[in-house]
């Protein structure tokens, strides 16, 4: 169970290969972090004001099966595990085979660390944390 | 009348101004024009296997007020005038402001000519044109 | 006579299509607009701490001849013309063919701005436009 | 001892948080690899003639410092081993600080598989693979 988010292949993500480039899945990666975040009611500017920044420390990704033009892609955000001031996220990217089964395309691993805009490690909120663990828990995919 | 589409700001669409990239809002502009197309029952995909391929032949964008990260754009694409092979799209990047009106972030115009694989120009196909034009009357925004 | 800068066209900058992306010539046209600056002794770094921002007000580009993986390509820059707080640039895309002939792939006019980072129109400090006039005469190609 | 390929950072590198986008070191990561196959004698253009395909399977990278507007990297490319049909590099951002000294600010492992354009993997001939191996031996930082 993770939380789940569209996106649509285009042009502008693909290379002269006919797939999506390498290093694009890590933005779809950040859009469905990103819309996970204000989900659970954090937007970027509310967590701003807030002064605190999740920061991205360490990416893992292995590729399996290449997306395409046109290709409508499911991204996934999950708590793998989480410390004080930093948390592991897995993260996927699926898509609907002809039989209607979902396959995964790429697996990633994403360290993010919690800091405060003077870029000093801080404690991840317990309210944050909270948000964040429930939703890997309870939102059905 | 136009064709609206929305489009989320994130982190990969912004640069160190603190602003979108000049360039990314040509991604933007594709990505509606795609839909557009989806919206009138022609995908990439079904253009490919009729031989028919729009190919952008000059751009023309003014940029009135920048897009921030976070920001809640919609995309229009309305056909400003056609010919026999090519036609002209005016669109625009608009966001709300917080009297609840609509702003015009950038008005562009793009060119776009209608050719076969082998790189010919070809006419728009009838049934295609029809819809695109209608779809310009029709949908209200 | 123009300011001449090399790029080389990698798989990031192409797409499903085989060539560059439309909207990617615009990032190679900022990078040679960014390296004249940098040869008339401006960095972006300079140009901030005297309180100058030179912001792109309006882009208008021909698509004559794709770009494709691997090619060697040379971004020009040349003023078109000026006025006190604003000047147009003349940008081509240029590729050696097989007879050893520079072929234009590309043609863009960039309108430019110059303001203060409050975002008020400011006249362009004499001492650089003269270095960018003077460039655009005397920098052979 | 390993390849090194310079890269300056422009405004399309950045994202509003005022430093490199961290999905675009995979783009500077990519274009250091391809130089250093063209420095072997090996361009896209020839692999793909011959029938072969580097493909990345996985990618790792750890975020140590950021780059920001302006700056000046080197790239470096080293095997860090091999195998029949595949192999593995380590890739680094480098950047000098002011005291002269090059600090790491990304420290990358770059798994790739050779196959052809079937998609069958296939063994790294030894001409290449001996070439990629003394580079890493031979060519001075």
């Amino acid at each position: 169970m993770s939380f789940r988010w569209p996106v649509r292949v285009y042009f502008e993500d693909t290379d002269a290969g006919g797939i999506v480039y390498y290093a694009n899945y890590f933005r779809f990666l950040e859009r469905a972090r990103t819309e996970w975040l204000r989900a659970l009611g954090y937007s970027q500017e509310s967590l701003r004001s807030d002064d605190i920044l999740f920061v991205v420390r360490e990416v893992r990704a292995r590729y399996l099966r290449p997306a395409r033009l046109d290709d409508e892609l499911t991204l996934t955000v999950r708590v793998e595990s989480s410390r004080k001031a930093s948390l592991v996220l897995a993260q996927e990217v699926l898509r609907r085979n002809e039989q209607g089964e979902e396959e995964c395309l790429v697996q990633a691993d994403i360290s993010i660390a919690c800091m405060n805009h003077g870029g000093r490690p801080q404690g991840i909120p317990a309210v944050i944390l909270n948000a964040m663990t429930s939703s890997a828990d309870g939102q059905a995919g």
